[in-house]
């Protein structure tokens, strides 16, 4: 195998295939990258065994042939190389001799041959939906999902599809995220899949040569493609819970408050609370807002907002990091906080079809 | 003790006092800074029985006192009110109020009566020296001195005195990062002042608030009062090793380089190295500098540099961390580099008055 490629180019494929490098792996080739070259591209191929990445770039072939490199490796030493044209030469012992300017290598890697085969799955049906739509829907309810090893089920993310409408969600429980992406002019098939919590995770920095991502699925697999990219993940076995039902649709109260305003002051109330399970407690009341806590250790704080609220005293708790996860990904300028009475659901809206609904903590008085 | 203090120069006052903070404390009032109130400012003065800073800002004295806070929950929590004036009233249980604008906290503290004494000693001597010189000076040497906790004395930085010169050096016996500073018009005795650790590195950080820093000296203690700060700490008693004469005045060759060059051509051939005890090979040839590496798990890598060189071929052989260090540093466009033959020191100028010399390893052929 011989080829010259870019090193923009080489480190864009690396960056995006180590993407399925696990940090610790099984098998010593596992913690490599494997280079293919035919029909004139570099294809560059990563798995840990559950999902594959296989990226391509066009290079100047000299000779076609495949072999694997240290992923990790690769990718320090390629984006160290000064800008320009990277050659890379694999000899029969698997030895790769790269060079670039006066920079001279010869890494030590393994043969193609023994790398795991990558399941060329045949998919039922897919569809498109825009990149940014996927990305941002990800990011929007990752941190929402369980990381109890326990529930496998709740660590990844689903993508629920119900009459023509994508809703990507997450769960652990005691609170939701979901985004909803409605596809127009699009043909959908009911029903729940279940990402693991690694392709969840990394679908996102990989899908970024793309303006659309065509989704294919089968009842085990599904694929994500964009650009010369695709990321390959068996789905989670399973039912999700019937998340649309738990969701009430009106709470009772509600008030709006300015996103980064409510954020300042949830974070300043918040650094009293020494136990990573204390809470922070507001209180509504009309016209105002106050949210306030308190610690053995440390003391107490407190802060009120103006808000339009009418009605009888409400207090809820909770874990202050439960209300600034989503405060973080969304992007309005205002948001809504709907509220019942003591120990009913607490939602935040805000962004186009996006829901956050936690549950308050018991304590609150 | 109730004062009222801008938010900035509150946050400045508790950030060059938190240097001092140890991050695991025996006592539970050193975690806490002292606040003392009188003739219209606010002292905040921290320990941790080695060293202590005061740092003084002007306020409003609504009433004269002391007491003391928790220093890392106190500038989290100042740090994270808006702009503006703060108010801070303790009361005769040690339970700070704090407000601004609408904030509001309780916070827990500890009597002022049970803080250590911080020594007002008595020094024999003092001098003045440009704090940016001070703080470039101890940079330059810091990250060379031992980090082996049973050699107390390189623990440390030292500031040699001889003939109206300060040198800053630090050493770990197996390199050497010096930084002379002539004081001219200003009288210096001769003498070896050694600087713990933790003094060493927190000095730079809490000196940021005057253009001069007065030095005073005596046999077993030293201060650093700049602007409103002072840093006092016990200096390391023992005889520092006598190192101005192991370094050669001439080393027989020497070579320049562009410094970002020859820094990025290393930091690359030092990438396939996989033992944190493995080495760069610099070979001198007619003409060329070439830097090598080989490691027995991912290969080898090497990269020639043009050289103004004439002579035998020369082979050095050098962790590559103990160059990158100075490199790091360094400010100079280009830098010289002396070298003997084998097994003889190597030494790395170029910045005003710095000089950096390191021994060989063994390993070089």
């Amino acid at each position: 195998m011989k080829i010259i490629a870019s090193k923009e180019n080489l480190v864009n494929a690396l960056r995006r295939a180590n993407c399925a490098i696990a940090s610790r792996v099984m098998l010593p080739i596992l913690s490599n990258v494997m280079f293919s070259v035919t029909d004139g591209k570099l294809t560059v191929t990563a798995t840990d065994n559950e999902i594959s990445i296989t990226t391509s770039i066009p290079c100047l072939v000299e000779e076609e042939g495949s072999t694997t490199l240290p992923a990790k490796k690769l990718m320090q030493i390629i984006s160290a190389l000064p800008e320009g044209d990277v050659s890379i030469e694999s000899d029969s012992n698997d030895i790769s001799t790269i060079t670039c300017q006066k920079s001279f290598y010869k890494i030590h890697g393994l043969s193609a041959v023994d790398y795991p085969k990558i399941n060329d799955a045949s998919y039922d049906w897919s569809f498109e939906i825009p990149t940014k739509d996927l990305v941002r829907g990800l990011a929007k309810v990752f941190y929402a999902r369980s990381v109890d090893e326990t529930r496998k089920l709740l660590n990844g993310v689903v993508l629920s599809i119900l009459d023509g409408v994508i809703t990507i969600t997450a769960t652990d429980g005691r609170r939701i995220a979901l985004q909803e992406i409605p596809l127009d002019n699009v043909e959908l098939k009911n029903g729940d899949y279940i990402l693991p919590s690694k392709a969840s995770a990394e679908l996102s920095r990989c899908m970024d040569d793309g303006e659309k991502v065509v989704v294919s699925l089968n009842k085990s697999e599904v694929s994500f493609s964009t650009g010369n990219t695709t990321l390959m993940t068996k789905l989670v076995e399973g039912t999700y819970p019937r998340f649309r039902q738990i969701i009430p649709q009106d709470c009772g109260c509600k008030v709006t408050v300015q996103r980064s305003l409510f954020t300042n002051v949830l974070s300043r109330v918040a650094l009293v609370i020494d136990d990573p399970a204390g809470s922070v407690k507001l209180t509504f009341t009309n016209g105002m807002l106050k949210i306030s806590a308190t610690s053995a250790g440390t003391g107490e704080s407190s802060e009120p907002l103006e808000v339009a609220y009418e009605g009888e005293e409400v207090n809820i708790s909770f874990n202050p990091n439960y209300f600034q996860d989503p405060l973080k990904v969304m992007e309005a300028d205002n948001i809504t906080i709907e509220f019942g009475k003591q120990f009913t659901p607490v939602k935040l809206m805000g962004d186009d079809g996006f829901l956050y609904m936690l549950m308050p903590m018991r304590d609150s008085k």
